[in-house]
């Protein structure tokens, strides 16, 4: 099965091209850079063409992922040159004109799929991760091509939503389209107040940082996006007035120093709100506390070894925690200090250190054989061994040389430092003879 | 040294109470309401007055922690009441008019201290938080109940910031006027458009999900005290209307679909941002991030122990994780389902879960000698089997009876369920075989 991907050198196209290619699927990719096209494809070994058309021909499923602007343009241009019965899909964060425009323009045999995942290119899959389907019709959604996509999203471990267009535009405009529009305001209120936004962090409560996170969040992305999200949404228009008014309203109370006004306002909401208002106090001391517990367990680890993962590029930074001061962490590696901020990097746990170590670290070794008495249990002694040391038995032997009654263990013990083998070595050899082991070529001690 | 709360029978003057009370001091509170002060004296173990005069009279230091709107009039009736060279104090979050009041109405010997902790009651500790101090002169500054009182706040892991009282309220009214304003502006916009806050999470990104959590954080508090937060900062009407004239602005951008219009906005305030913008993009993924993690380590450790501590009452619940279902973890408590709400509980680490069994649940043990020969170095012995059991070394015993060239060695094992002790000790007698150790009064092998 072939995968076209319209615009799929950027963005959530990008994504979804290295995703699906790493899923085993053929991927060919379109885009107007050429230069940039070529770089993916060598990136995610994936076909690229610069030509739209070329590349709806061959696929068997065709993505647009194109902007917003002009996904119905594209649609218009695209749509007759689709493979007989073979999916187009979209997948903009609006749906009612895609729909709209799929339906008027694909052929009678062409399969529409209109799709709006409901993440960025930074998601690292598409777990947990909200899909909405809004197929226009009930025989749309019997079709086999949907149930395909369907179930291939939720066997990838998203949740899948079904609803039609024009529903999923109204929820949008408040879950997307309210969200953008306040953070966004919030940003451009900051700077017309000039307030330094370094120097406010310092009598932040929790709750502003957060929304300094939030809205550096949003204003931190591509802003044609979110011009988009905003421009392309019939319902927006309302929403912002709604929201001007409440802002009018509330400032007009506080004016008049209305208080009971103010506390019946907030309660009403609260009451809106319903179980929601509890969940959301909860939830919300979880995010609070975060950036607190992280910035703890740091400063539990001083004097101990800590893995440091970087937010973006993955690379992984390990050492002894030597200090934790403000928004970073001082790493002793292999003596010299690095210092890392909080901000960028991810503290993983022990046991994804360890793996990370296995994946990535050369491995150095030593064999030491040692002789039990025949009747002991040696799974019991690796398993204690092992709480111990980085280690496994590669061979167990018994009958001549090896006298009756005794059988030879040959362990491997593993370091990712060659210089401590030695160290290792000699600790692992008191630790056995203290257990049991009689150190072998050195068998004096039998006869 | 008497610390006297006025209006501690209640939110943070309550915490203070606790707190101070838990730290070793003598602390008397005052509240109008009889039978909640009555049950706060049971509660915290402190003294309970309904006067306020003579609660002022008896304190070292008078904290006054009573509403913003009442503060000033509260200061003007008990300053004359304070006793010689003692301190008044006000924990309000805004800083001009109490400390102007106190100026006026405390007498010479009084040294005030006014105060504003940047946090709520339910903070479990002073540590990383930020307190504010707005001593009116440099005098001030160097009094040596400012030091005593500073550098306490300090030893306890607070962040303190000393600015003057102008200055303060400037800053709060963005850091906590302005955002308390535009959540509240936002919870009513959803109930203005009649928005179904359970519904739409269906839908919601996960900024819009951390954004009606904040909402839900904001509302779901005492209003008076947002409504006096918002009422007695004089700099709080201006932010209100820049606040509305950018999102005039923002609307009427989007209105003319005017993207590049919105782009420069937006590129704007990320300027402005500056560093803070990459910063903030990396702690929002963290903030977003903590729920997706938690759920996922509950995941993995289905069919294994884990232990939920709730939220608020701090109860803790452990047993086998059965399934995560949505918002809900199902533990298997002793053969017992037990369905609990993931955003009400904290999953705790293994070690904590330990730390909270040795202190909380009934231990049962049993005592098992054994012989081993004296050469043996039974610390790398112990340190072998404390990765397999709760065990510990409680005698080691050399001479008659036991022959020479032998110690004796007695283990206490311990389990916190009376049943697994059977198996615990036939297992720990079969790995101790294995490693050189002879099960006493079972010493035939010897002879």
């Amino acid at each position: 099965m072939i995968i076209s991907i319209i615009g799929g050198t950027d963005g959530l196209g990008k994504w979804f091209a290295k995703y699906l290619s790493s899923k085993g699927y053929s991927v060919i990719v379109s885009g107007r850079d050429k230069e940039k096209g070529e770089a993916v494809e060598k990136e995610l070994g994936v076909i690229y063409t610069q030509d739209n058309i070329e590349a709806t021909k061959k696929g068997d499923i065709v993505i647009l992922a194109v902007p917003i602007n002009i996904t119905e343009w594209m649609i218009k241009e695209l749509a007759p040159h689709v493979r007989e019965n073979c999916v187009l899909m979209d997948i903009t964060s609006i749906k009612e004109i895609p729909t709209k425009a799929m339906l008027k323009y694909a052929k009678k045999d062409t399969f529409i799929m209109p799709t709006h995942p409901m993440f960025g290119p930074s998601t690292p899959s598409l777990r947990r991760q909200v899909v909405i389907l809004t197929p226009p019709t009930k025989e749309h959604e019997n079709n086999p091509w949907f149930i395909k996509i369907k179930n291939f999203f939720e066997e990838e471990g998203a949740r899948v939503i079904i609803i039609p267009p024009e529903k999923h535009d109204k929820i949008m405009g408040v879950v997307q389209g309210l969200t953008h529009y306040s953070y966004i305001v919030l940003g451009s209120t900051l700077r017309e107040l000039n307030i330094d936004i370094k120097e406010s962090r310092k009598y932040a409560s929790p709750i502003y940082e957060l929304m300094i996170n939030i809205i550096a969040r949003i204003i931190g992305q591509n802003p044609y996006l979110y011009a988009d999200i905003q421009m392309h949404n019939p319902q927006i228009n309302d929403i912002h007035q709604t929201f001007i008014n409440e802002c009018e309203k509330i400032k007009e109370i506080v004016e008049n120093n209305d208080r009971e006004a103010f506390a019946k306002l907030m309660k009403e909401s609260s009451k809106h709100f319903g179980n929601e208002t509890i969940k959301g106090m909860n939830y919300s001391d979880k995010a609070v506390g975060a950036i607190t517990r992280e910035v703890d367990k740091l400063k539990k680890s001083i004097g101990k070894e800590a893995g440091l993962k970087h937010a973006y590029s993955n690379k992984v930074h390990f050492g002894i925690v030597k200090d934790v001061v403000d928004d970073f962490i001082i790493l002793d590696k292999q003596g010299k200090d690095l210092k890392l901020s909080i901000a960028n990097t991810n503290l993983m746990t022990k046991e994804e250190l360890k793996q990370w170590k296995e994946a990535n670290l050369k491995k150095y070794y030593n064999d030491i054989s040692f002789l039990f008495k025949d009747n002991i249990d040696i799974d019991i002694i690796l398993e204690l061994l092992k709480s111990k040391y980085n280690i496994e038995i590669i061979d167990v032997y018994k009958g001549a040389p090896i006298q009756e009654g005794y059988k030879s263990i040959t362990f491997r013990i593993y370091s990712f430092k060659k210089q401590d083998l030695e160290n290792l070595r000699s600790s692992l050899i008191r630790t056995v003879e203290n257990i049991g082991g009689i150190k072998r070529y050195n068998t004096d001690i039998l006869n």
